[in-house]
């Protein structure tokens, strides 16, 4: 089933390719200026911390619907054991076997492929069982320091929770951006919430999965227009689920990665910062969300937290 | 073989148990209050950003030493599969088995007991297999930002690497202080710098991983004096290796951990920094480091990025 | 919740501690003699084999109710790579992660313990988290091949499949043995079928794991007076669940396991074995079921094979 | 680097594709009849059974040559824990994560390919990381049970162990046939003893991988003449190592593999046999070797026990 010519025609506007070279493995990463940084770090206005990752369990987010992707399994290795001697110091220590995308990940630019290609026009065979991603591993990304802008869609249009099939649009984006009163500008990293989390939340793990609302294939462009950095939401999806457009499966993720290498976040808790936005009246933060360095990863797990 | 007297006399110096409260799980990150973190924001003059993680490898920094602490076995559950047929988007996904302290991470304050007890006088049993860290896990730190501050004793002692067996000292301490320019204050994140990870950056994991420069079992005084929120460096064993005292093994995680409450950070990479702050003069900047939060864990991977 | 008297006397009654010396970590499987293997052998009369391994998949019999055990997690570490060269041979390589009691396995004797201790009265804390089981691991059972008898309780109870907290009695176990023609004796496995794998095969995972039907607790006295070397069934739970006396959890295993140092097996598939068996009339036949020698493993997995 | 003229005149020799049907998944196992395995069964006369698996350990077999084929990593999940309260019976429980191929094992048909093909002409690329071995996986293989017949090559040629590239020929094969008096017939699975393993015994594990003794391009050619089901032996390579012929990499295995459709065995312990063999006089023995059954599995673990 070829990609449908809408989807052409959304890609040719949002190409990034060779804008940062032809080498370029970062994409829009590249927007996250020093200057972006220096005015991130002047957000920080009353100090408190927020985190935005789910704990990571066994009883986590995956039901088994993507196959493989497994929630962390959790095993220890020592327990209280003393190495020297039981009698002194003793250690315990642990091992965990995961999917590098079952709790809240970034998406790395490999992740994605479409005709053949990854970002930059990157052959997509340079993925391998025994290599892993040749290019635009996650391990590229060292640090991912910068502005964070809230996007509250779910409070910008009065509901605790967006629908199961609601695409987030760009009037979505807009009338978010005049409620948090900030503009959204180049090298931020924007959190879009749809309040999608709370079914996870309070237990419903296929709910959370299944029908979720997400982006729609119109934002990609809006991201582009404004020159975002990175996107992440509060699902599992990131993109609307079931997509809106037929044969436009995964067509946002294609969009975002393949063409404007922006690299995506998912399984974002952004209840607490929805709150916390709210209360202060604020919405922009400095943010530190750089993912674990895998080697080769085609994404990573991340500990992000909102510094207001 | 049971702790040496010289050991309690330690422990009884720098012991913060009830300190923060019977209930407390979190020690000396306590200290790092909002006001700490505004303080720490304003760090940032340049913008750039320098990440201190070793990338995640398989043939990483575990040499087979710690039985079972293996490094990260990354295998791929997908390669540029379409889920909703080939000639549409197709992803790319990623599963991998690793020891929480395999690379750059945290030791949670679960990671050490001793005589039965962990921080704060919780038993020790309180860690199992079966549910690992009931208390103290590393999953209780949600956001861990603050000021960090480089004491970089490998260069104010002008050597380009301490050798095997060197044990920092509180004079040591004092004199990477003087060198740094800066104070030491409650509530920082103190990066050590012995340069024994250019050891590993060289190829030699063996040489690596044994013998080790690292604290001496006098610095938690130093520590606890300054009110430290936790301390990090650049080797696999934190403290000396082997240790300085006879029946000492472990003796400085088993002060810092279990007496008090602060965590311990290894396999930092301070090299790119150690670089930056001697040609700008600055030894302070904000750190984010927070570690993914494994329910339970005893320790945790961490890519931490100090912002300038 | 201490175990009740009734076990107590049971457990006096099958008790084998210092049977076979006390260092003895085999139990029951001593009672495999060289002549009980040739009159094993003997048995083959026509030739065919039938397997009694539930396939091995990521979707299999464990479906969470046992935390931490899982399916195998298969990933593939190479697809077709040519470590010498595209152009000439490649390989492909897998990796797994899974519990050594996901699928059709033995329990070894070091799998439970009651009052503090194993079989044989060896300490129960000689099974650690860092050394595994020190005594009685699955890899001391070398070689497991016997006469196998099937007792078909469910074909001789004239049921497809007993019903879902069906307790096995010695009762049950006689009319099986008359059904089949075939005095259980020394060194024997016994294969006791309910027919409850049915369940699974049908897809009702859940279904499957409970209610079950199993062994009851009275079952070891008559394993124990046969001098049964090993007993393996077609249930998740081995004997009965929920257990049929009040604070009687898990009563058959460490009556088995324990007392007797009898191992036992769970998930076998035995619905083919039984189509064969009451096809050409006979019920024993040479059984190879030895397990994976995991080192101090408290179980393994099992390819066993009936061969007729 | 294509592979040499060589190797294509000997793969048309050996071929036999299509010889079982053009759906046939599983080559020279198809010739282990029931009369096969009848006379297998008379092969016993004494009952004793000598086990040919290697421990499966952490400190095992794999050194890291062959990147991502990892050694067991055997962690808990539980130690002795009580899940319905700790005074009663409490359970242990284990995970492991390992190469399939990690220790003593079969390669599946499926683990090799050469020019675009597995075995019987299937295309290659049906082995995914998403699916993995979508032909030919091991768990095709339900039962292995036949005739097995050790070639004692070492000792044929009156050494402990043959040198480190010692091509094992026709002629060795005809030698050691000769010496054990059994002469090879078809369904039979051929042990070949090279005395490799002594290195891996005594704790050689780099001079046991390399440079290894093994099987010779020419002895497919002996193999398919004699209708031989499976071939394994005690070396970590199967086929010696560095190979005899430039740009013959793994010509061995795709000769067996691909060409012949005939599992290989690699890592097996033979050393208690030879000895027992040599002392009995007799080389022919009941072998009991069903593969784990991996679903897709490219290889799988085996137990494999010798009956005598």
């Amino acid at each position: 089933m070829p990609l449908p010519p809408e989807f052409h025609e959304l890609a040719r506007r949002v190409n990034n390719w060779g804008r940062w070279g032809t080498e370029d493995e970062l994409g829009t990463l590249n927007l996250i200026t020093k200057e972006v940084v220096r005015q991130a770090a002047r957000t920080v206005t009353d100090g408190h911390r927020i985190p935005l990752a789910v704990p990571l369990r066994q009883d986590g987010i995956q039901t088994g619907l993507i196959p493989g992707r497994v929630n962390p399994l959790h095993t220890m290795i020592a327990v209280n054991t003393g190495i020297f001697g039981p009698d002194t110091v003793v250690t315990s220590d642990d091992v965990v076997t995961m999917g590098l995308q079952a709790g809240t990940h970034w998406d790395g630019l490999s992740h994605v492929s479409h005709s053949g290609v990854l970002y930059n026009g990157r052959p997509a065979d340079s993925v391998t069982a025994h290599g892993r991603a040749a290019f635009c591993g996650i391990d590229r990304v060292r640090h991912l320091v910068s502005r964070g802008v809230l996007l509250d869609v779910a409070r910008a249009r009065g509901m605790d929770r967006l629908p199961g099939e609601y695409a987030v649009t760009p009037d979505d984006l807009d009338a978010a951006e005049e409620q948090a009163g900030v503009r959204v500008r180049s090298g931020d990293i924007v959190l879009v919430r749809t309040g999608q989390i709370q079914r996870y939340l309070a237990g419903d793990r296929e709910g959370y999965a299944f029908p979720s609302p997400g982006l729609s294939v119109r934002t990609p462009e809006w991201f582009h227009a404004r020159d975002v950095a990175a996107v992440a939401n509060d699902t599992l999806t990131f993109e609307v689920f079931p997509p809106e457009i037929e044969d436009g499966w995964m067509a946002v993720h294609a969009l975002d990665l393949v063409e404007m290498g922006m690299p995506q976040g998912q399984n974002w808790d952004l209840e607490a910062l929805s709150e916390a936005c709210a209360t202060e009246g604020r919405y922009a933060f400095l943010l530190c969300a750089t993912p674990e360095p895998f080697s080769g990863g085609t994404g990573a797990p991340v500990a992000p937290v909102a510094v207001l």
